[in-house]
């Protein structure tokens, strides 16, 4: 895990971020703070072509419009035929029929990872009714029979945002358990981290997906903790969690969080 | 006013936002930081849905293209059939003729509050010609008899930025001190009072909607005396901000502000 | 320089931006914070109006749809014929082959200033690649002869921002020694340079075209060098940075930098 922190500074992996305009500033910003480039280009007509470029990609569908959507789709073909890895972040899966449909149709160009919570990726799976809006309403524990399914269709490794966090591929179940209550408060926190896993599994050499993954989310978590400690709020907290994911060691996000294989 | 700002809190009411990019972000951060839930969902084929399911919907013209113009009139229009409060936030009314026409059309779907400055108000009950750019060139005073023309027209509640903000509804006048003159200096703070409006119109139970807006209002300016106390210019200001929306009790909030009906 | 400075203060110029929508609420609150007043007003419909009310436009591709490469035309079109200066920053230029077509049909309504980096100034000029997704791969003292070349097209004056940030018209070249490694590390200050090279131009009275760029990056300068000073990382640099802009005085500006004519 130390390795792929070190890996993503070194190598300052440049991330195509098709994700929504809400969290674009803080997505990039996030990206920009663990030394990778971010890239917020989603048209119809450039997105097939940066996604050839890039070292990873991020679709996350939080407020896709027609062309968004169309850009989407073509970043997402160009991904896998290109080798680029990708994540899929299906933000409201579930809750909007249309929106469903479009996710469920980007499965078919296999992302590396997809990251959500858990009443995100049992509606992906067809296993369950999304949540409120964007917040989940089940459990990290009842997704796993979900993310089991999407693994049989192709896809890597599957993250489930929660109390503590699932990442699981075919042949390991890894929970972590970091982070603080505050990254709630602070809207795009859980979309950066699907920007930082894409930037995590661009950077890998001699690191597996699954650890890519896990390190991501401990780097994001563990500079939570860190920034808990010193903030007064959602405002305070969302500058010293930048701050922390710019200076912390691998040594300390390990040091800061709980793995268990299980 | 206390019951409404505890309720918005324990409720966690999930507000639709339809607003300009340029404020999103921090739109939704101060939703989160005030226990709402905020979802930017501004499509044509998904506002109508998401209006029904949502307790407060927020529609802010600040940057509207053609596709999000047609998820306004949507939601607008769906947001009405299902008894969804709405808030109308028409950012330069007046200035552009094209966005006054549409506003104006809006109108026909009866928002429950309509918040802006004087000169946007004045305008968008044509008695006016709007401000410069986005800022107001009227004083709130001048704006009362275009606030009771759109109370006329089936709006229940009007609130008028200013000095001293307005807030006007059929059988009440309550004007409001509070605040501090850097709110100015951070661009969305008001765009983001119009999304709470629509958190606190949505969170209400025996709370009049005259009142919810008054406490919505209350709660932004006294955040922001508290935050212009400790902070050094605009950067610092937002920060200490979106602490205070997030720290301060209902008490502390009444205590802050000074309220004279008139 | 100092003048240029007081003169966006007192008069506090509209500024038009066209630009991408990760950094359009950063750049707002950047020309809000030095006084100016921002308007994101990008679609076809309304550009050209606004253009012309308008004391500056900032053209900024970073992250164009379909619907706002209309609205760029539009009001660069309107800002030549109403002689409102206008300022491009051709972000990616020279990356994508549909951006840097776009990008050479606008210089034929002149833009007053270009703002870049050297390997986007180059492929503008088409003497030169593109960078890595929005970096530079080239040194600024490369890209000379590209400014040259844009300036005989009727380009007034080209900034290129690098190490040292080259400030060239056809009569003077001034180096600029200012700036702090954590703007790098904050997502838009670059697009936000943009805008306030907008703002200076709008403003300016008895001040040169040349002078008012200058002034506008030592401006922001200068506020990161106070910023770097008192932040942990990239989140409080960007909080001190706003901080700054907002709270130095043209003294402090001057006297924080190193201006050379060469």
């Amino acid at each position: 895990m130390e390795r792929a922190i070190d890996q993503v500074r070194s190598q300052q992996p440049l991330v195509q971020c098709l994700t929504n305009t809400v969290v674009q500033g803080l997505t990039a910003n996030v990206l920009a703070a663990i030394s990778a480039s971010p890239a917020m280009c989603d048209t119809p007509a450039e997105s097939a072509d940066f996604a050839k470029i890039s070292s990873g990609v991020l679709i996350n569908t939080g407020t896709p419009n027609t062309e968004q959507y169309a850009g989407m789709r073509a970043a997402a073909k160009s991904a896998e035929a290109n080798g680029t890895p990708w994540v899929l972040d299906p933000v409201a899966a579930g809750v909007l029929p249309e929106r469903s449909k479009f996710l469920r149709k980007l499965l078919k160009y296999h992302p590396t990872c997809i990251r959500g919570n858990a009443s995100e990726i049992m509606a992906l799976a067809e296993l369950g009714q999304g949540g409120k809006g964007v917040d989940a309403t089940q459990g990290v524990q009842e997704a796993i029979p979900a993310a089991r399914a999407l693994l049989e269709r192709g896809v890597k490794v599957v993250a489930i945002s929660g109390e503590r966090d699932l990442i699981i591929s075919k042949k390991r179940v890894t929970w972590l358990a970091s982070g603080d209550p505050l990254l709630q408060t602070v809207v795009g926190t859980g979309c950066s981290l699907g920007a930082m896993t894409a930037a995590y599994l661009g950077a890998r050499k001699k690191v597996s997906a699954h650890n890519a993954v896990v390190a991501a989310h401990a780097h994001v978590g563990a500079a939570a903790q860190v920034a808990a400690a010193e903030s007064a709020g959602p405002g305070s907290f969302a500058v010293a969690w930048l701050d922390a994911l710019y200076n912390l060691t691998p040594t300390q996000v390990l040091a800061a969080v709980e793995v268990k294989e299980g």
